[in-house]
Order: C-alpha cells, then sequence, then structure tokens
C-alpha cells in the first residue's frame, strides 16, 4: 500500500517521514522493509518500541534516514534525531530535525521524553523540528504538544494505529495531532486478522496474529513548515479496494 | 458546552447518549452533573471506570436513564444495559439497548467484556443494540467492532477523550468508530489544565489536575439505525471560542 | 535439582504438588518436563500465567494430575482444579482438591478468581481444598488468603519466584505463604543468567535470557491436613552446591 | 509497634534505616510519623513511590536524616543519598551512604535505577553503601543485587510489604534480601483491615481501606557490614500479640 500510493502523491511534498517500526511482519524494521519505504519515496524512517526486533535492524542505524527513540540510555547504537537539509519552496535549503521520542505511561520505562526533548532543544542548528512522539496515552501524548507548543514545528504521535480527529495547530505555531494512524489492512485489528485478537481475547489465551490481506489504507498528517513553525496542518486519509 | 451547544442540535435526533463518566468535575457523575446532562437532552447516560468515584452514584442508578458497566460481578448496582422504546421516523416505536463495557487491556480487570457480550445478545427483544466500549487499547476497541460486527447496530468507544478518525460502517452494517473523543476544553490535556500534567510528567511527582477553562469542543458520533443496523456514520464536532 | 532432590524427601509426604509453569526452559510445560516433575515424585502439577506457552501442553491437559488456572473461559481445554484420593496418615483415604487460579494485579485480565473460588467451594465432596495462587502482587495474595481463611485447607502463592518468610496458619486453620518461592538456579534473576536481564535493564532493550547453572536452590511448603484444617504449615528450603 | 519495640533492641546496633513510606495513615511521611520513627531510634529514613502523599513531607526534606528515592529528575527536593560517620565496634568512625531508589517494573516511570546507581557509585567518599531499593518485581529487585554484587555493602527490597525468606551474601559480600517487609498489623493485607481489600477485589469497584489494629508484627534485615562490604546477613522478625 505505501509502495503503491506513496510515488504518486510524492512529488507534492519536499520531505516525507515513515514510521517504521511495524513495517516487518508487524514488528520492527528489517533490510527489506527500510528499502521499500525509503524506496517509495520516505526521506527519514522513524522507530518506535518495537525498534530492535529484528536484528537486523542494527545494521541499518548507520543509515543517516534512520531515527530510532531518543530517550535512551547513553550508548545506544543509533541516533535519537537526525538534522536533514531540504529544498523548500523557493529553492533554497530549509533544515529540519526530525525528533522519535518513546512514552511511558502504559509502555516500558525509559528516560523521561520529555526532559529529553528540553535538553535536545538546547542544541544549535537544529533548523524546525518535528517529533514523532511514539506513545500509547493520549493523555501523555496531549501533554507533550502543550509542552512543546510553540517550541517546535510539529508533533505527530505514533503507535495506536489509528488516526485520531484532533489535528490542530497549537499556540505559537506547532501542528498537533494525537496519532497518525497506519498503513495497513482495513477491517484488521491494527493491522492483524481479526480472528487472532478474537481469539486472544475471548479465551484469555495468548494467540498468534497474521497480518490481513485485502483493502487497505494510508494514513498520514501533512504540514506546511515556515522558519520552525507549521502554517498549516491536514490529516490525509486513502483506502484502496485492493 | 453540552449544556449550551446540545440543545440546539438535539431536535435532528430520536435519541442522544451521553458518556458521563468525567462530568462531575473530571471524574464520576454526581446529581448535579446528571440533572445538567439530561435537562441538555440526553435521553440516556453511561458510565465507565470512574462510574463509583462520588458516593452520590449510587441514588442515580435507580434512573432508568443511567446504565453502568455491564461486565461487573453480580449483584452490582444499577444495571449495565437499557432497553428504550423511541419514536422513529416513521413515527412508530423502536426499539434500542444500550449497553456500556469496560475494557481490559491497560485496565483494572473486570469480566471478559467479550463473553458479557455474547450472554447479553443472547436475549430476547434487545431491538437495535448500541455499545459504548468504554477501553484504553485501540486493539480492544478495535477487535470488539470486528467480534460485534453483523450482531450490533454501533459500537463507539469511549475512555481516551480524544476522537478517531476512523468512522465506519463494519460489514454487517454495524457502526464503528475507536473513541467518540470528549466534551470540554480544547488547548487541554484531555480536560485538564496543561500546567498539572506537565508538572507531573517533568517531575515524575503526582500533580494537582485542575479543569481547564477557555474554548471548549463536543465531540459526537452520529448514526441511522434501522432494524437493528446502522445505514449511515459520521463524526460531529463542534467548537466554541468561549 | 527437582529431580535430584525430590526423591530423597518424596516418602515423607502423602501428596506433592509441584508448580510446572516454568518447568520448560523457563516458560510453559512440555511432555519432558512434566515426564521428569511426575518421575520425581509430584503428584499433581499446577500451572500459571506461562501455561499455554508450549503447544505441547495441550496434550498433557487430558492427564488428571495436571491442574490449568480455574479462573478462565467456559470451553478451556484442562481443568482448573482435580480432586484426589490419597491415603493418609491412619492409612484411610482422604480426599484432596488441588486448585490453580490466575491474579489479576499487574497480569492479564482473567475471570475474577475471588468469585471463582466462592463458585469452587459451593461444590460437594471436595474435601480438603487446597489453593495454588499464581499471582504477582502481595495484596492480591493476601487478600486471597484472608478471603478464603476457615473456608479451605491453604492458600499458596506463586508465580514470584521468591519464597516469603510470611508462612502462617490464618484464623480457622488456613495455611497460608504469600509466595512458595522457586527451583532453580542460586545467583540467578528468577531463573535466568544475570547477563540477560542486567543488559534488559541498563540497555532499555530487549535481551535473550538463558537459564543460568551452577548452585541450585528448591523452595517449597509443607503443611498437614486434617479434614479439611491444616495444622501445621513450615516452609522448605534446600540448597545445593552443584 | 516501631515505637514500642525498636527502642528494646536500638543498642545493639550501630545505625539503623527505617523504610517509612507508608508511615502515615498507610501513604507517605509527615511530621508526626517521622519525629515517632526517629525517636523509636532510626537513624535514617528513606522514602519511595508515596515520598509526596503528605505536603508535609516537603519540610521535611531538609532534614538530614531523609533520603528520598534519587533516580528522580533534576531540581527534585531532597536528597536520593546521605552520608553518615557512624561509630563502629572499634570505636572509630565508619563511614555509610544510605541510596533509596525506584524500581521502574509495574511502577511509574522514573529515570533508569541501574544507570542511576553507576553514576552515584562513581562519587568518592561514599563509604559503605547501602540501597534500599523500592521495587515490585522480583526480577527487578535480582537484578539489582546481581548488578552491584561485590560494589556495594547491601540491598534490601521495600515496598510488597511482605519479607522473602531469601536472605543472603551475594559474591563480592554484597548483603541481600528482594523485600524487608513490614511493620505493621498481622491478618492484615498490607497494613489494611482485609474487609477493605475483599471488597475491592470482589466487587471490582475501589473501597475505602483502613488501617489494621490488633497483633503486629516488625521485620527487618541485620547485617554486619566492614570496609564497605558485608559479612553477615539475616533476617529480622518480631510479632507482638497486641
Ligand atoms: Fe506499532
Ligand atoms: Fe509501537
Ligand atoms: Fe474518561
Ligand atoms: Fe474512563
Ligand atoms: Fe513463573
Ligand atoms: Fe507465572
Ligand atoms: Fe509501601
Ligand atoms: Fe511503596
Amino acid at each position: 500500500m505505501l509502495a503503491s500510493h506513496l510515488p504518486t502523491i510524492r512529488s507534492q511534498f519536499h520531505f516525507v517521514i515513515v514510521n517504521g517500526e511495524n513495517a516487518a511482519g508487524g514488528f520492527g524494521l528489517n533490510r527489506e522493509s527500510f528499502d521499500a519505504i525509503t524506496r517509495a519515496g520516505a526521506d527519514c524512517v522513524t522507530l518506535g518500541n518495537h525498534a530492535w526486533h529484528h536484528k537486523e535492524v542494527f545494521s541499518l542505524l548507520d543509515d543517516r534516514r534512520v531515527v530510532r527513540p531518543v530517550n535512551l540510555p547513553i550508548g545506544t547504537p543509533g541516533s535519537g534525531f537526525q538534522t536533514f537539509d531540504v529544498k523548500g519552496d523557493s529553492g533554497a535549503l530549509e533544515r529540519i530535525t526530525v525528533v522519535n521520542a518513546l512514552g511511558r505511561v502504559f509502555m516500558e520505562a525509559t528516560h523521561n521524553p520529555f526532559l529529553t526533548m528540553d535538553e535536545l532543544l538546547s542544541r544549535d542548528d537544529l533548523g524546525s523540528v518535528f517529533l514523532d512522539f511514539h506513545a500509547e496515552a493520549t493523555s501523555e501524548k496531549a501533554a507533550m504538544g502543550q509542552y512543546l507548543a510553540g517550541r517546535v514545528a510539529g508533533v505527530v504521535g505514533t503507535h495506536t494505529h489509528v488516526a485520531t480527529a484532533d489535528t490542530r495547530l497549537l499556540r505559537g505555531g506547532t501542528a498537533f495531532q494525537t496519532d497518525a494512524g497506519f498503513t495497513g489492512p482495513m477491517d484488521s485489528v491494527i493491522g492483524a486478522d481479526p480472528e487472532g485478537p478474537i481469539l486472544r481475547f475471548t479465551t484469555e489465551m495468548h494467540s498468534r496474529f497474521t497480518v490481513k490481506d485485502g483493502p487497505a489504507e494510508l494514513n498520514g498528517v501533512i504540514m506546511h513548515i515556515e522558519d520552525g513553525r507549521a502554517e498549516f496542518v491536514e490529516r490525509y486519509h486513502h483506502e484502496e479496494r485492493a
């Protein structure tokens, strides 16, 4: 779906970020899925709580397009943010820094993402900062949006796989959406054939999940950034009846 | 906001359900908030994990318009579903049963909501069934939608306070939206002044939350139900610049 | 360790119960580990939250010596309790019913274990009832002990892998210990070579755990039961310097 | 119980540490409970996840005998460790540093306690280091013991309120016990009258907890420390039939 649809709209954007933490069969990122995502037109691939699921990901971390969660211990392989110089509307280069951070509510404990962002934002030459906040709880995501409002160009959540309908510009020109949603099969349970999750929820035993096929959807957030602030933000949704 | 806006649109609908579990100062339902909600035009008030926050709620449970979570132990006061005969488009009475159920992922343990729904749906004379699934995880909500697809008229989630952009008709005519969103202050952290949650997330200490004032929003889901199935479902969103 | 030590003390007891949910390489039970446990002298093998880890367990559930958690949905394979007629001190047969139940605090949601025990205890002809309460939180285990005090012969917790020093007779003659502890390698992290867990806790990434070898310990609880009540309860601990 | 029994054995020890995070009516520490604990003979009072429950605790943080959790954000009031010069067996002063740290498994997220300990242990002049590791999961506590084995004099867990029977010297002379247990009423649910917790577990509603009275127990860990290492460690338990 990403491979088929993203190229058709790619030319309309200067920079495309894809969260790839569920790209390889539902968990993590491997060489094959990374190549497919970047071939489709992604300029940057962010990760999340399943970042390390496939060992192969370690060989991808040298690629400057890969951004793993930033709030992990010093010494963690890869980088939690990357700065890119992107050709903008005017043809001049504009600087954008992409950050990936993990939430902590209902998730494994990591370094405090709020304090980590403070530390990161004290750096020079970041240009416009965009945060992919990979988190579960709406409260933590909303608090991050409010915390960074006026300090970064955009905060968009990932991880719940369901796009939220709260796309808006926060005060000071920070684009915000609680969750970007996912790209994958419709009529699924966040990507999985419903049979597996339903079996799990009704039997209270663990069950194997398989990726659903059939009609698919692609969800995203589009924003126009100027001098470190967003001037416009909009939800993007595309469905394909397979 | 509910009190000011709901009456202006009330006449367009035959039946209005409001989740009231955060109506009383952020937690639970009391007499005052129940009266305000019903005066504004609600025909039915559902609850959730904070159902018992105010002792006053027990005196409200005799009111047939109040529906507490259904998947609680036998002997729990109040009722987990209520059946209403509503005058429909044609003027004839149409029967609707409103159910409230609690999810269990990232929440306190209760009776299995999937099995509870099976049990409930084996009853006669329920008419069109609508489930307010009060749950945190998108996976559990999606699984419930898929589980009940074609068996009930609608499954709409509540609890995360953020409306999701996945409103759709599932197979068999079941209206679905992962979360209905909330009614309350914008520029808040799910209702609270951002200061409290931000203090909590940055200091890692508990902090007091206060309800935010200022511009507010009302979120909802509109559906047209006919003979136990939904023919139409749509997200509703209204903002008021205070 | 179980295989080497249990036979040396087996003759001192009329009935031996072993929790086997971590017997097969750290998770679940398989044919090989079940055979080893029963050959060593176990009369009954209880399970826990990892009951279904190995598919092989399903073929073991027909064996009357295997008891899986009782508070699972109707239709779950196997049985949540088993009744045995055991030759007692006097040579006469004494009836004992062994139950396995799952806690819910900090664990996956299942049916309410307290209400499940009420239901179970309303049955006839159970004889002396012993509950292996497989649970994480000390509060839930203590509450279960207090709830069943005077109604069953013994409540012993499992799951945390660390024996607790609170062995006692509760009112009405119910033997209680919050956790029985485990049988496995000392200088381990609940059975695993410390390297794996330490890597996980310091890097905040998932890491592979391996079973530790070296000196081992066996932990257990000994009780003397008469007519449905315990007259005596004691902690058992044995270490073997490999 | 602490007030009545600790003074009777106080003279046998050079230094007494009490975890006081549940001292004030079950949660937190206030002036009254702090005074009672120190009057009874405590040289140092550690805290835990309920440290901030009472506002009064902030006025106690200037007292050098109070140690709050160390793995909290920079700028948190109080200190996460304190160094004391204690008169030892020989009459000469021996230095001991008491640290309090919070676990993160099944608890609120804080800074990584393992990495925080590394940082702390790089300091000079700490003398013998003792860690009160306030944590829920046995795995995290065991991992901390193994991580610090040979680097500190003692690691004793608190928070579960139930003493564990695994008191031992780890390699390199580090005294270890998963949990020290609590001081409070027997026949309680970790301090509370069983009625409250049982009501909660059977009704699945929140219920009010009251402190149980009646017979009480005091639990502790005794260790002999010499030059930064423990030479001896033993569990202490005392019961008083009211
Ligand atoms: Fe994901
Ligand atoms: Fe994720
Ligand atoms: Fe809510
Ligand atoms: Fe809720
Ligand atoms: Fe286990
Ligand atoms: Fe277990
Ligand atoms: Fe405590
Ligand atoms: Fe605690």
